[in-house]
């Protein structure tokens, strides 16, 4: 007999009640070789005394193993591993091991290197971090979201956003944001034309996957949003590089592209260029939507921080000019509300939106219908824009602050033009040296740098900026922050 | 002067201010080419008299539409529009219209037939559906879900779950699922080896994603899950069918195709086959292990109810034998809690959960981490493990009633064999009639049947049989779809 009593660890303070326990170590023995087919198991009451367990324990184990097939009975002769079980070559016996981590697999898999490494952790005690350009989620309206929540699932009718739903979203969200996003933004779209989205990445991924399989071109912004650059190749796409200035993307080079190759998509973040915060103007928004006629492309507009604008109102977007039906607009409540709170939207003609939902259906089934609901009365409550702005107030100061400070302490270092929204400062270097050594330096002081890395073919264009974020941050950090990066600075320079 | 007052409508009871309603308009009278560039626009106190509004507002407006480059002043002409603004072809003038709903896209984009059509509603009042086996939403823990996620955010330090996280999911979640599955399944893991996913849908995907680009070759069951193949279809893969029998996939014939093929994954059901309900064998499983350790190819488990057995305990997953690494598990929590919390995990060797997490990132960046943590605590509560159980209960009892009747009223039109899981009856017609025709004469008795298409080539296996679920209705309303479909088979027959 093998032995049991040092091999079978059983344990009644686990979930698992002990006779199942003591059916899965046995079929362990049997799958690791130790119990090789038609051995002879010992008999329940053999069994309940060498582990100090019932016999009814034993016995219920066993009947489990029976109809599982593991096992098999022979009247008056016992009962033994079942015969029609494969051979398996003997193992070395072990005990089981909780914690056996498993870091390789036997079998193939695709690796893309362009995507992104997993989680870079630079944060610990005493660190202060500048980020590029995320919302402080110590001021998100999470008790408001929890209490609308609450109200929500009082309504037993309300059940039914539980089971399955549609594939597009809530339709009471949807409904919401075409009322919300005509009145707000100039838009000309019913219901049909939005689908809710797990904040803007799915939109943007979603569109590439309907717009840049097989080597499609689409045009960006020199430099661009990085995680829209690696969304785009991923799914295929050829990316074609366009300049950047004060006024955004470029539009004429758009043109002689298009007068050279078969566009499909524009990507354009036209409220506040990612990363250099410039705003599209006007002359190059109807340029752009004219290119997009002629040559028939989408433009893939990408309102990111649309809510988030200082100076004057926000300009409309591309979107509210689309006659035709060339732009997909895509934005979000994650910059508003809180980025884990991943709810976005899709805005597009609607044969597109129905290609959207379906391609979506593969992905994640569908979104969280009840947070969706509580999403769509909180805007309709105008608690959204209420907050947003709130929001926005805190934010100006810390923008002011932040600039203020950058220009009296730090102006030998960095030159920068006060951004007229967003939640970012695109600071450039006065020398020729590398982020990465400021970086470096940096966390020496406990201040980390948010991680940007260039695409090999930005990193050509001298003089990068970097994104440096003030609205995560209270005036007491943000001064802080400012103390150490001068530090950094003066140890550089 | 074109007829402001006619074309330009604006509303104080709307939420944007008026001088923005104004911006807008005017806006779109440039883009649409009625407002050409170089026309004067009227002075303030003019247009101020015409739409009956303060002249205040106006020159907000004007003072917006300058700074946004739309507008520009001539000292002592006048305001004008742009001259610097492209001209546009004059188009008829418009009053706005909100509900213009935009059809068609302008520009191309790929379609795939082989993906869902959008959302079949077949409820309305009256009508009874039977479902492919869902669960009930009506019994679902969300007063508990609600009251752990007031608790969770409570705590301040909590809402850092708001920001941007981690790409693999709440860490409390992964390392409380580690525990959860190695007692209760017999896995053998840490936490490194748990993507949190959005259901078991996007661990579908994701493990799509990374096997099968490139037409690569995996084996699924004749007939097999329906969302599976598509995800499998649509991510480039090449699907290959062997025989499903009383004991599952038949492994005979996959180690047939090993020999003849490179085999880069196999898609199991292993708890209860998916359309079937079957269960895998023992012998079968470590035949299946076997092989995928001599062809190296990966085993995609997909466990989606391996909660809901009502005989045995339920069999240990593949995933618990899985020595070398060849076991990619998919499971999730929404048939437990509620579809719609589509809380999910994929679970495998290191290396492959690392590059699924990077993959994530382009698809919707990371999931609701305040969600996971809810859930982190339930499970550690014990409170999914009692809604687990109590769920289970109500199940069984409907199962046995709905099987009962089906054996009493319709024996003569179906044959079935009572399943020792899941939440469905896998029903099959004792003549040669569609199922189409079943459904079509079934709806005139207020009846809606799952609408269950067939892949091409599992149509040509005759006499394919239905899912009827029977855990989302009360015993009431199994009552009352039987006698529906009695009336149904009667006037068919």
């Amino acid at each position: 007999m093998i032995p049991y009593k040092t091999i079978v660890k059983l344990d009644k303070n686990l979930p698992a009640p002990v006779y199942i326990q003591l059916c899965n170590q046995l079929i362990s023995l049997i799958k690791q070789g130790t119990l090789q087919p038609a051995s002879k198991i010992p008999g329940s009451r053999l069994m309940a005394d060498t582990l100090n367990i019932h016999r009814k324990t034993v016995i219920a184990a066993y009947d489990e193993l029976i109809a599982q097939g593991w096992l098999e009975t022979a009247p008056a002769k016992g009962t033994f591993v079942n015969t029609a079980l494969p051979i398996v070559k003997k193992q070395r016996i072990k005990v089981p091991k909780n914690q056996l981590k498993k870091t390789k697999a036997a079998f193939h898999f695709k690796e893309r290197p362009h995507l992104y490494r997993p989680d870079i952790s630079t944060t610990a005690a005493g660190i202060i971090t500048i980020d590029d350009g995320v919302p402080d989620n110590r001021i998100a309206p999470i008790e408001e979201i929890s209490r609308v929540y609450r109200n929500i699932i009082k309504k037993s009718y309300n059940r039914k956003l539980l089971a399955y739903g549609s594939i597009y979203g809530n339709r009471e969200l949807r409904e919401t944001l075409t009322d919300y996003l005509n009145e707000s933004r100039g838009l000309n779209i019913s219901a049909e034309n939005i689908l809710i989205t797990r904040g803007s990445q799915m939109g943007i991924y979603l569109a590439s996957k309907l717009l840049l399989t097989d080597g499609k071109n689409i045009i960006i912004g020199k430099s661009n949003y990085r995680s829209a650059n690696k969304t785009f190749a991923e799914a295929g796409g050829k990316l074609n590089r366009v300049s950047v200035d004060k006024n955004g993307l470029v539009t004429e080079e758009i043109e002689a592209l298009c007068q050279q190759m078969p566009i499909h998509a524009v990507y354009v973040t036209s409220h506040h260029h990612h990363p250099t915060t410039v705003t599209l103007s006007a002359q190059r928004r109807m340029h752009l939507l004219e290119l997009s006629q002629r040559y028939h492309f989408a433009i893939i507009e990408d309102d990111y921080d649309y809510d988030f604008h200082y100076n004057n109102a926000p300009i409309l977007p591309l979107a509210s000019g689309d006659s035709e039906g060339n732009v997909i607009y895509i934005g979000a409540l994650c910059k508003i509300v809180a980025p884990a709170i991943r709810i976005g939207y899709l805005v597009a003609p609607q044969d597109f939106v129905d290609e959207a939902a379906r391609y979506r259906r593969v992905v994640d089934r569908q979104g969280d219908a009840l947070l969706e609901l509580v999403m769509a009365r909180m805007i309709k409550s105008g608690d959204i824009q209420r907050h947003s702005k709130k929001a926005l107030k805190i934010y100006k100061t810390r923008r002011d602050l932040f600039c203020t400070l950058l220009k009296e302490k730090l102006d030998k270092y960095f030159e920068f033009e006060v951004p007229e929204g967003g939640m970012a400062v695109w600071v450039k270097l006065r020398k020729n040296i590398s982020w990465d050594l400021v970086r470096e330096e940096a966390i020496k002081h406990d201040l980390s740098l948010a991680d940007y890395c260039w695409d090999s073919d930005e990193q050509e264009t001298s003089k990068l900026g970097m994104r440096m974020g003030f609205a995560s941050s209270t005036e007491d950090e943000i001064q802080e922050m400012i103390v150490r990066l001068e530090k950094t600075m003066t140890n550089l320079w």
